[in-house]
């Protein structure tokens, strides 16, 4: 299976990849489904921060990439997938211990190409806008 | 100071910042100036890598992320500076213990914005392209 | 006066910028605000199209940049700005004669920039999804 | 023919497509191959300027669409395709009369995706880093 469910503390019953160990180290990030549709999230914790006491840009890329997928997961319906390009504005830095969120849409779920986009959130606020396409993979 | 000189190991003399937890914890990530000009570079490593065994995609723009300030440190003068927008494509992917490096250039150094494009290549084959504007700000 | 309002035909009571040559000549596009906000939108026309009979690439763009300042209008309050990055994907195709429309929201409205999303549809099929960062100016 | 040669002016000897109604509208814009590989170009003309007296945006980023494809022609090897994503950078402002050119390279010629990256100067000056993501399709 490539996801498993949280069990325990504040992301209880929210999905995370069972193995992908960037995902893991630079996160934990989640996801699930609630009835506004896919929605992935974490709490901001102090290896996330840059230098000037904000959340990493890179962390918030990553988290970007990861809610991409999070995100197609019911339109791509079990393929494996790979991203193809990116492309973010930071609008509002994040700071520790505030709850990042991301929701978004499946712009188009073509046949080999799924095109999608969201914004990423802290407490409410926007942080990241970001855009990317991915790549159904043979595996 | 913002950045600290490594004493040890493969990448003894070059430099990275002293102060920033999210690129220690994702990479350390590390840069230096040579007859070409300013360089990135960092070994991949088990951490990095994603589910399928490459390197995650939020290591590799989180890594662009550093290269971006990296490349514009002859510009930026001291200047303290923010990523505004970033994007990248995804060209090929990276494995365990290759060597990851970013070259680029400063395409405009504006006196508010400065845009800077790189590539990161692995063992020298492409595998992102990346480009960003930085702003300049007050500390 | 920076813009005008057109005053006769399909898109009677529509602003355009009443002097810029390209955006006349590759368009003209016109944009107003309605019950839900900011709109753009122009009809596909024969020389808008490419070689393959769809609306070509740098129409969808040219009204995309457009769309930005118009959708950025209220924020703007009467500032010149200047596009400074813009980030697209192409979800489908647009044909002669359709009505295409953009709408979308500033999502930080700050002091030097301004951040822009949107979504160009054809007849309401999603067509081009855009972000843009534009910088106020002193002229 | 995909493309034709012109015969008089200042481009005699470059190529243009032969049937494409928007670059034709919008440039026209021409290439050719010389010692240093594919080039694209054209002169900045009256009615490719903005409300400013600048070149549009739009225009710029029409002719970097074009340029693209003209960069590509090699790897495409007479395939048909169609832009995919596309993202840019402005970096300087482009005036009536200037020599307008685009320079750059395949980054990657995938079986299906072809990424590819350039700049564009106006007398040498560096006026759009422009990156895009083009598709192999089938007509």
């Amino acid at each position: 299976m490539p996801y498993k469910t949280v069990e325990t503390g504040e992301f209880a019953g929210w999905l995370c990849w069972a193995d992908d160990p960037f995902e893991s180290h630079a996160g934990p990030y989640y996801f699930r489904e609630d009835e506004h549709g896919p929605v992935a999230a974490f709490r901001a914790r102090p290896h996330q921060m840059n230098g000037a006491g904000f959340m990493h840009g890179g962390c918030l890329m990553t988290f970007a990439d990861f809610a991409l997928f999070a995100l197609a997961q019911p339109d791509l319906a079990g393929d494996h997938a790979v991203t193809v390009s990116f492309a973010s504005e930071f609008l509002a830095g994040a700071a520790q211990d505030e709850w990042i969120q991301a929701r978004g849409e499946v712009l188009r779920n073509g046949r080999s190409l799924v095109f999608v986009r969201g914004l990423v959130t802290a407490e409410g606020r926007a942080c990241l806008n970001f855009s990317g396409t991915i790549k159904r993979v043979a595996r």
